[in-house]
């Protein structure tokens, strides 16, 4: 027992999954506790109970800690409380004894979630496409003179067992050279079975590779070392392509206006930003770009067009056939990209339509198709790809235009997720006054897409607006904060001496709910539709996993709140930060890994489903407008939550409506 | 039985191989008729039995000729005379009868040898490794949508059951474009398992090869159909790598002189001369350079090395190790050959030392690793690699520097092969006489390497020189053509008013000969010696293929008579031409021919022996210093020869000491 256990009158609190823990004084607040360790817990309102986001499960000494208050019934859903859920600002320890806490994923906040996620990355096995062995070897005389290549070919077979090698052409260009002047003491690199280089003297403990996801706002490269596997050093750029057009679709209309020089300048655009990250990884980690031997590159359909110089045009008309299906292999230089002369380009396969290699990627890391429990991956963002599926079913891909909305560009006042962004918000139902937090702890300038959702959320939990999104004209008269603007009722979240400029409100407005309505509409729609077609439920899926950086920064609840995933227990979200890129790093340092998902996609487990085609879809897109849904049975601990709160007469007169028929 | 059989009183005459007959009167002479229908036998000296050259062999109607002359046996051996050899220009017809010729090869002018080998290849199978398909496939709809790639390669499968194929990634680039535009109905091209080229329509029938042969002096190029293996068109250059050194040694040396720069000067140079034959090529042929799909070069070591960019120091110092055993593929674009942008060069096999990819390409025509007989083949040049072997023992295969003399370069009068040569020389043991032919029917330059050889085999058998190579000075008595200039004694073979330049008069010196006895005696001390390593004599070449447009020209009589070839019988040479460009042209048509030689290298069935190693090979050259050769007995018909001409008292003396011992 250590010391901080066996003491008496106080308190201990232990912090799971960090695994930390201290002494505490009687009557501390597990959120005070928290913080006093380090361990940051979501919370906007600063522990007044009023944002809900500092849900933590009570795992041991529930007993010692202060009854629920009516404050946290608000937030906690039935199954919650029976699972000894509590908002750790209002839960105190009134006794000595000990206290387990879990901190679930979602309430963590964003930057420890990214760090949480880990640089070192678990694959099949530890099998890179890049090897170097040292082989020494006795220089020729006149009776035993044969040929170079067949000395180091031989001297490979010999010492490392290796055959069926060849040399790529060039290295025989300089083989007698460096031969001889190693005096036949060399290092040997091999990529699968070509020799791509032969250096002097034993350099095998210098292998290194790049893996780099393309997203079509912002690129993540990854140095590694091959030997090890490891994280050497991580950049990220803004994808500089956006000069050419903010979304997808622009990029693609400047090709057609422009022909392969277009092409051409959307594509020296983004690889001059991957040799920046490629040098800025090299030079923090005391590395030269010739010593990197492959690189991994992911990216959506788009992307991967854009990056390899692939005509662009029919991919963005029906039937939205994609060229490729397959990994490409080429030589990295013949796209521009500077690391060592001979070192290969691999991008990985697509999934079909607009689901590219940044999906492959996911799919990497989650193996839904592996696993014997049905899951869902979502990767959200300007288009959003939904992945539904297991080992029995294989899983069935598709992916929706969820719109700019989430990247805050039909949005009033939206932003990017930069300082100055509010990110989170909650609204007392009582007060109608709103909590939020500002990237950077600064003045707000706008809100981002978190906060973009979470405001929904709140506004529909406040009863601001009904579950047809339609603002409640009425409370204008309960606060000052609901009133007509230029597009209609809008919400105050900020008055102007609040913000950066000082110049006007933020406000978020009747129109910019219709989009983030359109948006989870869609979203939700391609889920349910998936469902259909395995023949399961919402309720089925077993593990919701949350890919990319911005879905891992949207509170999950909110987003449940408003129907934009299905309504799955919340244990049950896993957040898997940038997955594309670690998807990326895992086929870097593993061939295994690529080969079980090229294998996957050609043998249909992994399959494309084109939504647009599908009958069915326009209904449930329909359907998936209100909040959280027409058909209230797919969302009960919403439904249940919306009823406590009782600020929705009209999902009342819903259900009553329902129980008649 | 046709009209001209049926006629009494005539004589009908027939020539083979060329399967040419018609009628002749009673009295005519054999190469008379042989003139009149066009065939042409080679006579230096006009039909008066001076210069031995027609000889033909007797099939039928022996009996109805002129009985041999004392002139005839001058140059007939006795095997000759029982195998019914005569001069053509002696035997005359003497009553009506049939008589069948057949006309040795080594009697044919060397133009019609050249035109006699022909222009189509006889490969193991027609199997190019580019094949072209065309593909007719269903435009994708929103229901079918697949992949671009995967509809091309499904196509390709179930219209001709191709599987295992994959793109080259540039092809990817163009390929929706291409589909679409083209209705989905597109010609593809596959080298190996690579899809190089998608076309609109049906360009099957356009599928074509370059097949070169890259000489230290001269390049000569084919292009040829794909489909059918034919030889479309044919071009030659000089190559003008002569620029930076007209031997391979001076080469190397301007590259270490200069480095990789100086490297690509050579490479430059080859690859613009190289260049300008594809479009010649082409345009004989009314063929793109784009649609030249795959290129086969071959070409000795150090033109493999200078070609490829490979650093080329360490092949010119002992222990003379060559960079690359096996065949090298690389697009033909990175080393600036202009074809079609993704086409494939191959460079064949080197078999080691300075035996290159050109002696491979003589496997590959003469197969004498397959052979059941033993075999020798010779490639005769500034250096000379020779092979021996067959079958059961496999192919050893060695060279020597034979020296600039048979380019005629450290001869007093020498020149290459072109117009105003002296090609062909015989000298009247009576008078001490010369008639030559020179090349283009002009009045004499020089003296090229073919006349070089058959003047010292003149100057032998005219007993000018003795069998130590020495000038009889006595016989400067007997003719003013043998005097003494300024390197020793001399013989004029053209006075100067018989000349072009009309300036000086055309000799062949003392010193001249000192330089063919060393190339001759390196030649043969290789063949002997690579005989005794198998443990035969050179009685047991069973068949000498002489390779390469030198040695074409060379008459083998003189050859032999000077102790150059090892002395088989004459029908037992086959003159196989630029046999290098036709295993090129093999090996460009059939893929089974390159894997047939390369695994024939590979498993030591084809080997490279470094004579400079061997320390019996000193001892024999300078046997083989002698005319013939020191030891009589290995040349027992040239000896019988020099006896019944009478003009060698000190090789009578020499086998009466032998016979003594």
């Amino acid at each position: 027992m250590s010391k901080a256990e066996e003491s008496e009158g106080e308190v201990v609190i232990a912090f799971q999954p960090h695994g930390r823990r201290d002494l505490f004084s009687v009557g501390v607040s597990l959120l005070d506790a928290a913080r006093e360790l380090g361990i940051d817990i979501s919370s906007l309102c600063g522990g007044k109970g009023l944002c809900g986001k500092c849900k933590v499960k009570v795992v041991e000494g529930a007993e010692c800690l202060s009854p629920p208050e009516p404050l946290e019934l608000r937030f906690l859903t039935k199954e919650e409380l029976e699972a000894s859920y509590r908002l750790a600002c209002r839960a105190r320890v009134l006794a000595p004894c000990k206290v387990v806490i879990f901190v679930p994923e979602r309430s963590r906040i964003g930057k420890q979630r990214l760090q949480a996620e880990g640089l070192e990355v678990p694959v099949m096995r530890l099998n890179p496409a890049v090897r170097k062995y040292f082989v020494k070897m006795s220089p020729p005389t006149l009776e035993s003179a044969t040929f170079d290549d067949e000395m180091v070919l031989n001297a490979l077979a010999e010492q490392y067992g290796l055959s069926g090698l060849d040399f790529h052409y060039e290295v025989l260009r300089f083989l007698p050279k460096v031969l001889r002047e190693a005096n036949w003491e060399v290092t040997v690199t091999v990529w699968k079975d070509t020799i791509i280089d032969v250096e002097p003297g034993d350099t095998t403990n210098r292998c290194f590779g790049f893996a780099c996801d393309i997203g079509s706002t912002k690129l993540a490269g990854f140095l590694m070392d091959l030997n090890t596997g490891k994280v050497l050093s991580v950049a990220a750029k803004m994808n500089p392509q956006v000069m050419y057009g903010e979304d997808i679709l622009t990029r693609v209309t400047y090709v057609m206006q422009n022909g392969w020089k277009g092409l051409e300048d959307l594509q020296r655009a983004v690889a001059e930003a991957i040799n920046e990250m490629i040098e800025e990884c090299c030079q923090k980690a005391g590395v030269k770009p010739e010593e990197v031997y492959e690189t991994v590159f992911v990216g959506n359909t788009a992307m991967m067009m854009f990056f390899l110089k692939i005509w662009p045009e029919f991919v963005a008309k029906a039937p939205f056939q994609p060229p490729r299906m397959r990994g490409v292999n080429l030589p990295a230089r013949e796209v521009g990209v500077k690391c060592h002369p001979r070192a290969n380009l691999y991008f990985l396969d697509t999934i079909g339509g607009w689901v590219g290699a940044d999906n492959a990627a996911n799919m990497i890391v989650t193996k839904l198709f592996d696993s014997e429990e049905l899951g869902m991956c979502i990767d959200v963002g300007t288009n959003t790809e939904i992945g539904i599926g297991c080992k029995a079913t294989g899983v069935l891909y598709s992916s929706c235009a969820s719109g700019p909305a989430f990247e805050g560009m039909t949005i009033r006042h939206g932003m990017r997720a930069a300082d100055g962004a509010i990110e989170k918000v909650a609204i007392d139902p009582e007060t109608l006054e709103p909590t939020y937090r500002v990237i950077g702890d600064v003045k707000p300038v706008g809100i981002c897409g978190s906060g973009i959702v979470d405001v929904v959320a709140a506004l529909l939990k406040s009863g601001i607006i009904d579950w047809t999104g339609r603002f409640n004209k009425e409370l204008a008269l309960r606060s000052k904060r609901i009133r007509l603007g230029p597009d209609g009722l809008e919400y105050v979240i900020a008055w102007r001496e609040e913000t950066a400029s000082g110049e006007h409100d933020i406000v978020f407005t009747q129109r910019d709910v219709r989009e983030v309505q359109k948006a989870k509409a869609a979203i939700h729609a391609v889920a349910s539709i998936l469902c259909e077609l395995h023949n399961v439920t919402e309720k089925d899926i077993k593990v919701l996993y949350v890919a990319g950086a911005f879905g891992n920064y949207i509170d999950p609840e909110s987003a449940r709140t408003i129907g934009m995933y299905p309504e799955v227990p919340l244990e049950r979200i896993k957040f898997i930060g940038n997955s594309a890129g670690t998807g990326a790093r895992m086929a870097l340092i593993s061939v295994d890994e690529r080969e079980h998902i090229t294998k996957a996609i050609r043998d249909g487990r992994i399959r494309h489903f084109e939504i647009a085609a599908y009958p069915k879809f326009y209904n449930e897109y329909v359907s998936s407008m209100y909040f959280p849904h027409k058909d209230l049975k797919r969302f009960p601990e919403v439904v249940e939550l919306l009823r406590r709160l009782g600020t929705h007469p009209e999902i009342e007169e819903a259900l009553k409506l329902g129980t008649k028929r």
